[in-house]
């Protein structure tokens, strides 16, 4: 199989590019609709927070992204399927027009399920001829525009299951997406540092192979020598912290997540809940026990942060995360592999960590998600893309369990604000 | 047909009144499925403010008012449906336990839609077997119950009406319920006062047949001469407010009703809009002209009230509203007519009225909702019903397009805060 | 003394009307600096709350009143003290203009409080002046407008100690207003009920003497016999409640009354603290322990309802209370007596009651705030005095250990919404 | 005169340090005091928004802070002067203990500011008598707290004016602080960039003299070359942006930056207003027309930022404007000026720029708030003072019109969130 579009720039011919580009076309837009299979009606229609969108609105905003940047501006006579969509499918695009409002999202019954499913099969049907007579060489910025289009279905994705966990997470019925397993490995790994020395680095992407545009410019960076951990903080490692009053101190918080940690009364992260003296927690396979030898999931940079100040270290920056990532295969525990949840460390008999560095968790940085030193967001509505979020968010790295394999890379920055938490995000200790 | 289960104290034999209920109680139920029929699935999900609950929702609470307060009580051996329901689908009931917390009624996608149906179905099983053995003469007490929880249902089927119809507004696309069209009445009537004269009045329900709580006890009260508007007032009497600048004139409004008008910015009925010069306005059949002959609806307290005093008169009490309509035959433009919406009223040649009394929409009284002299709510649950409510509300009366023609009395006290203006709500004048 | 400009309307000779209205202006105007005598320059520029206005705001709108309707209005040739104080200091006359923002009236430290000083004496010597030309007889309209501005600042008067009870209490130094001392009754009253037959009663002012717009006209009522408490519901009585779990169980509790509990965290009156498993309360006197006999102060509507639920009984309607109140001289515990508290009931050898109806705390009744039949707000401003505040209010009658003497009347209807609390409102027994 | 107090952990002997250490103590304290000068009691106690404070509180906290970190730590029998001003007057250090609500510090008209004025005498009085005996080279921990306390009191003073000009423009009487005149400087200078090259170079604070924790350790960062604006953007050169409709493209806004805009209405910088066609704007010396050659003030960081994207150039990085400003004299209009207001550059004839680094406005760069590589907070309460803060927030460089010239460094940090619009904020460019 064949989704990672990652040829598009290459110097392969042109022939070969346009098959990968239109076979991961295809692949992408299926991947969607699978992960739809369990859902009733009634589930792609919630948004049970403002940062929630329902299923059937990323199911339909995706689809706006090809018709509205590459069909109607590229097809000559294209028809949009409803122009009313142009307005309710649109997220944030300034450049292209007037937006529905984002947490009235979840109000709108109509489209339904459906009539939004006609309208991916309609454009599906129009973007397959038009990659047809495509050349992905002599039209190169056209094939990033639907590589950025694919990449971005790709993240509407992992939003699908995080989103839909968090919906089924405040009904007490606590609904099961797909069931699954624990995976049986209760053994606590121990967890050690790797020296890196100080040095001048590069980081950022570089060459060939698709990235976002805030991936660049490849760029020089001083890093002080430091240590990095072989491993994720687990969730015995984390009881730990909520046992020693973790979540009481103030002197383990910024100011800001002190006070966050006062308003919304957190005691544990996100989907943890406190079940005669034992915790447990909600999954996409249901309600369970915590599992001690998973990686901690759902917390917020502000319980990161609080929590490396208690163990005495800090969290690494994302240039010393891609430093000590450099040199390691892109595996893990993807969406591909059908868990959607993290699992525990199996470093028995391996070689040298460092351990799970793509998959199971996005994993909070310490840096602030700026734009690296002579970035500039491209021109036109894709400027927004990324650029205009350049503030108040932290950068985090690596991918999760509900992340696309053909998604993620070494250069990989996503970013959320320090507070959210129903990302599958963990993190990593440095020193 | 028969749903108007009046007979239930009366002096008919019991097998008579024991069909009745039963027979009343496969109507009241049918009815509800009935106004359900032209809905999407997606339709039956959406909380579009916290006021509205989904059609689901409502579905489900009428069913789970004959499960909690018949079957659970007086069936020996009745195991409930889903213990979950209990909570789930308990409105306000303190006594019968824990509430699923209002406003959070649109993030639930579960029970699905059919399992809902699955739960009326079942429950309704079990009713039906339970009214064959029901002796309504001597279990009174019990069979009054079953008639709450009939009237209960008919005032959620009106809920299902109003608020299926704020949920498809909020929707650009602005859904049609039931195709409907304008009954061609252009004609304006005239509006003329009718005298009554100072006196002793009595009011309240008295006598046989079911009613509320509220309604009792009937009761002395003295009413000075009034004169009381033989019609409603109509969208094109409502429009001169509006140009005469009513809704930015302070002296016209109550204090707390000017304060809204600011906060909120009305300047028009909920639903109008200002479309090239003209009001439109969306109903159940779609989004059309406003019709002059109509009567006004989706106004607030605070708007019929501002009217009343541009127009140098008043709204009428209750007590008057009551003694005006003492002898007038129930009847109009009630949910049986499959309007959807209020109709012109066509005096031609008819006898003397007042008119439209009986429809069309719920009348705004001056009167405060409270308690007549002497009233007690009943003991347990059910005295939650109504007592709790005689606070910052002020009393409806006479029924609307949305209401059930079984369900609407001369002494009937429908009940909204002053600012309420999502059912359909009108008035009338009086000095 | 003379403050009552009571004879105003009467048939009695101008010149004494004339010096009787001086005088009563003389003497209104002092009272209002005599309560500012304890206090800091700091303290009168607090706003604790958006009800609360600062003192210094008091001091300068009772003020405005005069230079507004009167000087303004009626003496020719008149200059504004500072033009920009029109808008500063009118609290809610749309008809007069533009307001400052109530919630913003504490971001204001100019004018200074000197500088307000000196615009009461610039105002008030324009007003002796033409208060010596002036001929209360022949320009009865005028004369009103004169007493509605004393009557409007002995209002004010009482809302400058409960709003600097408030500021002070808000406090963790509590300052202390005026010293006091406990009064040293311990001796608990009984309640005993007098009965009242039913009838046609008229309530309202009639004839001769001042009062507001609302206290008329004078009207018919219809009143079904009742039982009325001989004194006011006590801290003793009230502690009862609390320890029954009052405000835990919501069957007592109006639905509205019931959210705000939850909502604001409700367990006492406002201004009572638990210490070391006793009672304290926050007087103008200072921090002190709840004294068990004195009449319950600072309860809101709701507290007042839920109370007498529990008890079995209800409030008096304004209705009943002005019957039960008919015959009963005037006097009690008002703020001429110095002590800015509520003061047990010293019965003893005493005439048949009913007792404490004037003075002390004002009573809530079961009366929502309403126009008497055929009402009309006057025209102009003034017409926003009473009117546009009748909606969700309840009446409230007998004055407090704050009203003034010359005030209060046996028709008085002051009002506020149920959860107000920061008035001295206490509450009677009815049933 | 001396008031630098930055010998303290110099080489010079200990009798001369401990004399600058208690001529320093009295110069700082004194100045609080200077600043106060004009105000009358009732500005003492307004708290118009939550970020600021009263000056009463101000007056009182950084005495709080002498007295509760040397005080009471260090001076054997010290008795408090009020044990509530523990909790009345610390701001945010939870190692001290509870603090009173900030945002409530507007409700507390007590302690007077004259009772505030005896508890600063009276902890002067202590602390003189304890330097007469003190060590500072011996003592050098303790004597670098005194100097914390110092630099701590002169932060507030800076506050002391920010807020007060808040309070007094909430006022519609627009209160003069001081009398000032415009400087006469219309000329408006060109803008010339510098050029810097490329380096691994170092920055923060090295050597001896005091600073904040937050300007260690010294480190070292690699900068690309980049070019540097000789002057501040002025109000001129905003005035183009404003009239280019930057307010109204988003296009220009990072998308935190442009909900502020829509939420606030924002539409020029704070204190700005529209009288006539022409742009005014609040300063302590009253409400004046707007200078085209002052440097634009009191623009929030989103500001900052969209005008340098306009002007597609952007804004420096700390890093970038230490090693600008590296041999820079830091003179310019600082608070000993008495101007309290930024005036217009005079470079005529003038050496080579860049100009305007020290004083008149604090100069917003791209740099987010972050501990320096290996930075860690000290042990106590003093590690509250600003690593806690090291989030959402943006470091300002350069001090302003309100700074004391004894306060700021070439090394200084400050630091606001990005929204913040009332400290004297400007910026300059840099590409």
């Amino acid at each position: 199989m064949l989704t990672t579009f990652g040829a598009l720039t290459d110097q392969s011919p042109a022939k070969d590019q346009n098959t990968d580009l239109a076979s991961s076309y295809d692949a992408v837009r299926r991947q969607s609709e699978f992960l739809c299979e369990p859902l009733e009606t009634e589930d792609f229609v919630i948004q049970s927070m403002p940062d929630v969108s329902p299923t059937r609105w990323h199911l339909a905003h995706t689809t706006w992204f090809f018709e509205t940047f590459i069909l109607a501006k590229h097809c000559p006579g294209y028809r949009p399927f409803n122009p009313e969509f142009t307005t309710l499918f649109n997220s944030y695009y300034n450049a292209v027009g007037e937006q529905f409002p984002r947490p009235r999202r979840g109000v709108l019954s109509r489209p339904t399920v459906r009539e939004i499913m006609d309208y991916r099969t309609d454009v599906d049907r129009h973007m397959r001829k038009f990659l047809d007579g495509f050349n992905a060489v002599s039209q190169a910025d056209l094939a990033y525009v639907i590589a950025v289009g694919l990449s971005h279905e790709q993240q509407h994705q992992e939003l699908m299951l995080t989103d839909i966990k968090h919906v089924f997470s405040c009904n007490p019925l606590y609904p099961v997406y797909r069931p699954g397993k624990s995976c049986g490995i209760e053994t606590l790994a121990r967890m050690d540092f790797h020296s890196v020395a100080e040095g001048l680095i590069s980081t950022g992407h570089s060459g060939n192979g698709f990235c976002y545009d805030n991936e660049r410019p490849r760029h020089r960076e001083f890093v002080e020598a430091f240590e990095f951990a072989d491993r994720l903080v687990t969730n015995a490692d984390y009881i730990r912290f909520i046992e020693a009053g973790g979540y009481d101190r103030p002197e383990y918080w910024l100011s800001d997540g002190w006070n966050v940690v006062q308003e919304r009364g957190w005691t544990a992260p996100l989907y943890w809940k406190r079940r005669d003296g034992e915790w447990w927690n909600y999954s996409l396979s249901g309600m369970r026990r915590v599992e001690p030898a998973e990686p901690v999931c759902h917390v917020s940079f502000f319980e990161a942060d609080a929590y490396a100040r208690w163990a005495g270290v800090r969290l690494p920056t994302e240039a010393e995360w891609e430093t000590a990532a450099a040199n390691v295969a892109i595996e893990g525990n993807l969406v591909e592999n059908g868990t959607y949840h993290p699992i525990p460390l199996d470093a028995a008999g391996s070689a040298k960590g460092p351990y799970q560095l793509f998959g199971d968790v996005w994993e909070w940085t310490a840096s602030p998600y700026l734009g690296y030193p002579g970035y500039r967001p491209p021109d036109g509505a894709l400027g927004e893309y990324n650029g205009k979020f350049m503030c108040n968010q932290f950068v985090l790295r690596g991918g999760s369990c509900a992340t696309s394999r053909a998604h993620v890379r070494l250069t990989y920055r996503n970013f959320f604000p320090p507070d959210a938490r129903w990302q599958f995000s963990g993190f990593r200790l440095a020193r």
